[in-house]
């Protein structure tokens, strides 16, 4: 295959989140094949060993590369991008980008103070993993777990009362710690596959000037980046339909029901994979 | 050991909330032993298939029985209870409790009207184990997830205004629903584990005349009767303290965290143990 042929492109999530990442992809890079693989039989990797999720991540890894033919990995869910992403390198032949690292160089790029605020899950928040990958750029980074923003999602309340109010509790904490803390925080690192889909609330929701990162279109971007030429050829606006699989690894009915509204497209029909137990 | 000297029991569920279960028989039978197993390594059981949760809850089941010697079991989980008390009596030789007839049962001792509503997570509702067991005894209930529920308790919001809101929409939603189809419902079961600790939200919430079940309370004065003689021993008032050892699967730090809070008491020391991947 010469080396400027669309690439195929293997996308990695405990859930079905990371379909955010799979949208901001597709955006870029409508001509290239998608494999996206969520081990919705495992999830969520959030309250697992740092040595469990590794095994699991690398069996994904080994699945979308061996059995699939990825030729470039995308771990589109922050646990496995804060704890695996040595132990998934390690299992396959082939580039593996996480969400983490481009979501924290957005952030250097977007912030003039260096003062960084970022929403997360319980166990992004808790590997500190955001906050390792801003202070290796020279950003004081101060995160703050949401989790009832994962909930309110899923249950599709976007645009819902509840969902402004939740969000205006959760940053005005943030922001009463970050003033404590002595802190001018002027970016906003949305650090969580599921909060793509309230960016416009989160847009609306921070004091004028403070821009917001998505870390899904961020880790799209650097895809694009480090896909080159291949990108470029993936890029071709002449697309009758971009061809993607979805896989997952139980309970396919929540998958294909609420993945159509994260990928803003049908996933169509999500196929059954077993990983062992 | 004599039929009369106060029992183990072992006490299951696939996370924490069963400690509200635990919790309501500790109350009744303060001088019992209590062997309480959350299996935190592979929840949320409500995704996966039958046959996977049937297999989780058999091996669950064994360690409390084979290792931890409870001579009666309490399945403090809807989903296991509701997909899997077949298998685990298949897999013990001892008598085996679930929380989703009990609740039936208290639901239909408390209606006049025959009609029933329950509260439950989208796996619980999903599997339609309330209806059926209330069905069996001549009930006519509608179930409704509440997906927000959870995560709200274990956010600690069980007194917060958003709660209050977030109960009041599922309710309304519920009302309309039960009128659409011609019920006149007066009893409104809380079919999930971590529910009882919204019961005063609740109550609060429900129009005058409906009777709130609180499924674990249900499930604790069924025990007590299966137990019998049993039961009257572990019931005695001469208690210095209660012998409760809680056992997890993974990441004991959440469990010991929130863990208290169901129990409403400490839950001491979690201890960590391998049931396999």
């Amino acid at each position: 295959m010469s080396t400027t042929a669309t690439p195929t492109i293997g996308v990695f999530d405990s859930g079905f989140g990371g379909l955010t990442v799979l949208r901001a992809l597709i955006r870029r890079m409508p001509a290239a094949r998608y494999i996206f693989l969520g081990d919705t039989a495992r999830l969520p990797y959030g309250s697992k060993s740092q040595r469990t999720i590794a095994r699991y991540a690398a069996e994904s890894a080994r699945f979308l590369v061996d059995e699939q033919k990825a030729e470039f990995l995308v771990i589109a869910c922050n646990t496995a991008s804060a704890l695996a992403l040595d132990a998934i390198e390690q299992a396959v032949p082939v580039p593996v980008l996480g969400v983490i690292e481009p979501g924290a160089a957005a952030a250097r790029a977007a912030s003039q103070s260096g003062d960084v605020l970022v929403v997360a899950t319980e166990a992004t928040v808790h590997s500190h993993a955001y906050a390792a990958a801003c202070q290796a750029r020279g950003l004081r980074a101060l995160e703050k777990a949401c989790p009832l923003l994962v909930p309110l999602v899923e249950e599709g309340w976007t645009e819902h009362p509840v969902t402004v109010e939740v969000i205006e509790i959760y940053l005005n904490e943030l922001r009463a710690e970050a003033a404590a803390a002595g802190l001018k925080p002027d970016t906003l690192v949305l650090g969580c596959t599921h909060y793509p889909l309230l960016r416009p609330l989160f847009e609306r929701a921070v004091r004028s000037g403070v821009k917001v990162i998505d870390s899904a279109e961020s880790a799209a971007a650097a895809a694009v980046e480090l896909l080159g030429d291949r990108a470029t050829a993936a890029s071709s606006g002449l697309v009758a339909e971009t061809r993607v699989r979805c896989f997952a690894t139980d309970s396919v009915e929540k998958f294909e029901r609420l993945g159509s509204r994260f990928l803003d497209r049908s996933v169509g029909r999500v196929e059954l994979v077993d990983l062992g137990g």
